[in-house]
Parts: structure tokens; sequence; C-alpha cells
């Protein structure tokens, strides 16, 4: 479990000895900038991870005990495939969704494009959020994905609670998350208290999940299962 | 010439019919968020342009009649390749470069990584500047382009008149710049009056151009013969 977040996070990617941090089978847990390690274990090396509490930040700062809960219970492999996770995320703009969940903060994904570390987000169920970005850089990176190419084949975005930027208004954001979805052709929702803002509820990476009609999320296969 | 800068342009390069654009023979004029064009232009199109004043942001609000002087010079192809250009930049690392000049606002650059507007930067004498970005920031896009592996064959690296973001000291911003130098095996120069911070003096992009052992700028091909 990482301590905090903060940056810096794509500097230590080529010094990471990768195949030996995943024959220890351990579970990784961590969010915002550990978003460059988790993308990469969950995607290019089909390891699963946690997107998760930092010790530091969530446990000692925010501490949310139904958030630890389900973390508790996520890393312990006690969660059902027939459970709801979380709290439904409103309606974007389609329909059910399932992949392989990965992702995590935008602006950390797009350092990584582009770069041996790029995600290989084929078939994933794509989890977004960010702190901080005006919109425009919010349409920005989102433009930069869409025009890579890179989100072709992806089965749905599922964005996290993010706050707007100062003077900003959520609806400023959910119109471009819309506008990125049809341009994508796939279901988006948002809302899912995971990241910067709100509860951060443990999310599994690597593993499958699905979003039924009602916006609900289903965790498909354990994490543990997979380590 | 473009009116301002601002966002959004990545948007509209899918939009721009590129062979009509280079067919009308115009230079065109911009800096800030127009990188993205300007970048294409000279980089993949061949075909030069000027990193330069715009009308209702340089013309109306900071008017600088010794660098709207020099811009009508430029566009006029009366510039002398043996006059040195704007004023000589402060060495951070190594010697001489000669390259074809391109480059611009360093984060408009980076939200072209991995889509098909990347511009291509061999053999160039890259030209960087940017406006309000804090240092992480910066160090993230530049470690993003050194992983990138697409500046290998740079060289070399002029800065522009960076203004540090508050509370942050020009001395972080040097280190950054060097250390990428260092990373690229090239030299690099810092503090060209070009960019959003200071006289904003246009330069060429697409041409030759030349940096000595004295941080002097020299331009070796004319815009405006090569348009």
């Amino acid at each position: 479990m990482a301590a905090r977040g903060g940056y810096g996070t794509t500097r230590i990617l080529p010094l990471i000895d990768w195949k030996k941090a995943v024959r220890r089978r351990k579970l990784i847990v961590g969010f915002s900038d550990l978003t460059a390690v988790l993308s990469y274990l969950s995607t290019r090396l089909g390891f699963p991870c946690i997107h998760g509490p930092m010790a530091a930040a969530d446990l000692a700062l925010r501490f949310e005990p139904a958030a630890l809960d389900a973390f508790a219970r996520l890393a312990a492999g006690e969660v059902s495939p027939r459970e709801p996770w979380g709290s439904p995320a409103e309606r974007i703009r389609g329909g059910a969704a399932e992949g392989v969940l990965s992702g995590g903060c935008l602006s950390v994904l797009t350092s990584l494009l582009g770069t041996p570390y790029e995600p290989d987000f084929r078939g994933a169920l794509l989890f977004l959020e960010d702190v901080g970005e005006p919109a425009y850089r919010i349409d920005r990176m989102l433009t930069q994905w869409v025009q890579s190419g890179r989100l072709s084949k992806i089965a749905g975005i599922l964005v996290g609670t993010m706050a707007p930027a100062r003077g900003e208004s959520i609806d400023e954001l959910r119109r471009l998350f819309h506008d990125a979805g049809k341009r994508l052709s796939v279901p988006v929702r948002y809302g899912f208290p995971a990241g910067h803002a709100g509860k951060n509820v443990a999310l599994p990476f690597g593993v499958r999940a699905r979003i039924d009609a009602k916006g609900r999320l289903f965790l498909l296969d354990s994490p543990v299962e997979k380590v």
C-alpha cells in the first residue's frame, strides 16, 4: 500500500523490476500518482491490483469506515459477483458495459501516452478520475486519448466523483465525458465514489467487471484469486 | 496570423485540409495553443511557419516595437544568416547545436503525443516554452518526451523566457531542463526572448538554425524563401 501520491511516479517506472514485482504475488494498492504503476500492472502485465486507499492519505487524513471496510473485504476476496459495488453511477451515455477494470487518474494516464509504459486499454472498462484540472485540460486529455486511437476498443467509461475546478460546473465535466463517450461509441457513467473526491471506495484493476443498465457495478472476479 | 491562443486547437486538427493549407503558400503565425498547428506544419509537412505575435495578444495588449520590427523583417525575408537573432541564451548544458527549428508550448506539444498529429522532432533544434506550469508538471512532460524516445535525435534544446509558477524558482526550471538535456545528451540554452513571457521575438519554424557556443541564434534559412 502506497503511503501517498503526489508526483514523480513516471520517473521510477524504468527502475522497477516488473518481473520480480509480479513474482512476489502481492496486491499493490494506491491511486492518484500511483496510477502509472497500477495501469501498467493491470493492463500490460495482466496482474491485478487495487485502486484504493493510501496509508498517509486515506487512512490518516480522511478515514471513511465504510470505504475502509469495503477495501478490507475486497482484499480478503469476500466480494460476491452478485453484490453491487460502491453506489450506482449516474447515466451519462448508453447502457450496460463489461470489461477489464483499469484506469485511474486521467492526467497521470495521459502522461504515459507514447512511452513504453503506456497502458493497453483494449477491452477495458475504463475508470477515470482527476482533481483540480480545469475543463479545458480534461477536454484536451480526452481529445488526445480519442485521437490516439488507443480507446477504440474499450467497453465503457466509469467516471469517479470528480470535483469541478474552481469556478467551473459539474455540468461542464458531464458534457466533456458525454462527448468522449459519443466519439468512442461507448456507455459512460459518472460519479462512482472513488478517487480524490468522495469516499474512495476501492476498485480492483485487472479483473472483469460489469456495469448494468441501472449503473450498478459488479466485480465479476476477485483480485485475490488472480494474484 | 492567429488572433489569440487559449485552448482547443487540438480539436480542430482533424478538420484542417492540410494539403490545401500548404498549397496556399502563406506563412502561418502564432504561438501558445497554435503550437499544435505550427509543429505539424513545420515537422510533418516540412512547411515553414512563424512562432510569433498574435493580433489580439501581442499587437493589441503587449506591443513591443522591437519585437514587432523583428517579426516584420523576418516575414519579409530580410534576416541574414550572419545576424544573431534575439539575444544570446544562457548556457545550461553543452555547446553549439544546429537543426531545424521547431517546438513551441510544451504542454500543447505533449498533448499531441500518441496522436496522428504528433510532431516529428528528428533533427530538430527544439524550442520550448510554457506558462504557469508548476515544476512537477514540466518535469512530468519532459519525462514523457524522454521516455517516448521521440527526442532521441534532436540537436539541442532552446528554452524561452519561461516564468516559474507562483512560489517556485527559476533555478528549479533550469535544473529540470538541464536534467532533460543530460538524459538526451544534447546542449540546452535557456532564456531566449520568445513565448508567453518577455518580448516574444518571432522564430521561424521549419528552417535550419544554429546556436553557437556563445548562445547566439543564427537563422540559416529564411522562412519566406521556403514558402
